[in-house]
């Protein structure tokens, strides 16, 4: 089992992705392959001291920065991190890809590279999410931020694989995530959404609102890249914002001070259920190939945890499950 | 001073309402009519056995459901608490009306009844929330779920105006959510609306994401209609979720327990910063009269906080500001 990173994807870059990358094959011994600026990546290795022959690093001279067109860049920068590093994966010299660069590059690199699996006109990314019954996936959360009707569809069969053959949930419940729960709310786009989701054969529950999201009202949430990038940005910042306030809160209150101290386990187990690096990153559904996206903020500890979960997508072939569901259509 | 109450609105119509009139006639001394089904607003009355000659009642025999299609609705029910309700607006008989129900049918008869301000296409609904460092608006929070570039110009204007006048920030930064902050990102939509913004008067700084809402990054947040709904969906949902975990995870540590016990204080401050129904009501911008939307879930505490709302709202004048600031363009 081999797994190409892209190291000079996250904000932290190459850093963060080779010290992940120590930890992760110290931890579950799978053969790494880093690609980016050789001489930068190889003086990360030299700060951990680290030599294994399950990690190699291959050149790349070129990074697609954050603030870059995806499609041009993609187009134009054919010796970047993210294109060779895809290259390997097309070429079978690995057997999943992982960045935590830019999102729609890596996105236009896997559609143009792997190809799309058949009946599938663009990709998804699907994420999971702690809600209060156990985890749901939301997808879109960006591969694709102006979809058509059709999209939805083709994410809604491909997400409803996912939650089978990965999740274990035997017929999962999919919702269109909508600005009320009744039919006639709702853009056109979203009600032809529905009518194409209704005529399927998935276990389609209609409409849920923004609010149903976190009490786990659908295994799966259907909505927009645009929407769901919004929602998972929005989500990290209330939590976030919510641990500040209760903090100012606290520190005028020395009884209320020394009641966080004692419930500080509570928080922490908390913290760690929200916590988005101990996922580590979320696949892109829809192309030939395992392709893992990661936060681009990510940690040492959120790459280390995107391997492991490229490890277990390669165990999984979800991409089998997803080509059978779709025959099925 | 004379404020109207759509009776039939919320969830719990119309005991929230007539409570919540109650409690604001005894607070603040405004003149409230409520406007409903007679027979069930009068029994509410009775139960709280209230009598005023600052509450009247007037009958609507019918109402609009949150099921019903918006801009039907209004045409057909010519009787509905909403529509007469308005009409007493448009008439002169009243100085604002507040109302928690049907958000798109209240927008559809605003528009139709009280007509649009010079120089505005569609209105907006614009709501405070509360940020790091104070105060933000977002606009548009469910009013306008298609808008045009153009509409997201109008509705930078009028939050401009209301940031201005009634937030007394001086020189409001406007930002545009987005799915990054650099110019390339986005759908056509919001780069067109990017390029109107930044050719405007307004002190724009360009795309915001998800996660700088709450931040208080921009004082002005501008999104279409359905974003600012999953928005504030999503916001309240993640609030609620944290609070219902962590009293799971607290549940099974009693160390945890006692602390929670001790913090609670930091807890409830929390709370009430976060509450919606110390807000009460969102006022509609770009209406030519006042207009405040509820929360369909208000409580009667909500509603009696739309009415403190609607009577700053009528002596602040917010419209005189739009319309100035209008012409200066």
């Amino acid at each position: 089992m081999k797994i190409v990173i892209d190291a000079m994807g996250a904000d932290q870059a190459p850093g963060v992705e080779v010290e992940g990358a120590i930890q992760a094959i110290k931890e579950f011994g799978y053969d790494l392959i880093l690609v980016g600026d050789q001489e930068r990546v190889e003086a990360e290795l030299k700060k951990h001291k680290f030599r294994s022959d399950k990690l190699s690093v291959v050149h790349a001279s070129e990074v697609i920065e954050m603030h870059e067109p995806a499609a041009i860049s993609v187009r134009r920068k054919r010796d970047s991190s993210i294109v060779v590093g895809m290259d390997l994966l097309k070429k079978g010299k690995a057997d999943a890809f992982i960045s935590a660069g830019n999102t729609g590059a890596v996105v236009c690199a896997a559609t143009l590279s792997l190809r799309l699996l058949p009946g599938i006109e663009r990709p998804g990314i699907a994420i999971c999410i702690p809600v209060l019954t156990g985890t749901s996936l939301i997808m879109d959360v960006g591969a694709n931020i102006d979809p058509k009707p059709m999209h939805m569809l083709q994410n809604g069969i491909m997400a409803d694989a996912y939650c089978k053959y990965i999740l274990k949930k035997d017929n999962p419940t999919i919702g269109l995530l909508n600005v009320g729960e009744e039919e006639s709310k709702g853009t056109d786009f979203i009600k032809e959404s529905h009518t194409l989701l209704s005529e399927s054969k998935l276990n389609f529950i209609g409409n849920i609102e923004g609010r149903d999201i976190y009490s786990g009202k659908a295994d799966v949430v259907l909505c927009d890249g645009f929407v769901g990038n919004v929602i998972l940005k929005v989500s990290e910042s209330v939590v976030d914002t919510i641990v500040q306030l209760l903090k100012r809160e606290i520190k005028v209150n020395i009884i209320a001070t020394i009641g966080a101290a004692l419930a500080s386990s509570a928080f922490n187990e908390l913290k760690k259920k929200l916590d988005y690096s101990e996922y580590g990153g979320a696949p892109l559904l829809g192309v030939d190939g395992r392709c893992i996206i990661s936060h681009g903020s990510s940690t040492a500890k959120a790459i280390k945890n995107a391997v492991k979960f490229a490890g277990e997508s390669i165990k999984q072939d979800v991409n089998k499950h997803i080509i059978e569901e779709l025959e099925s259509y």
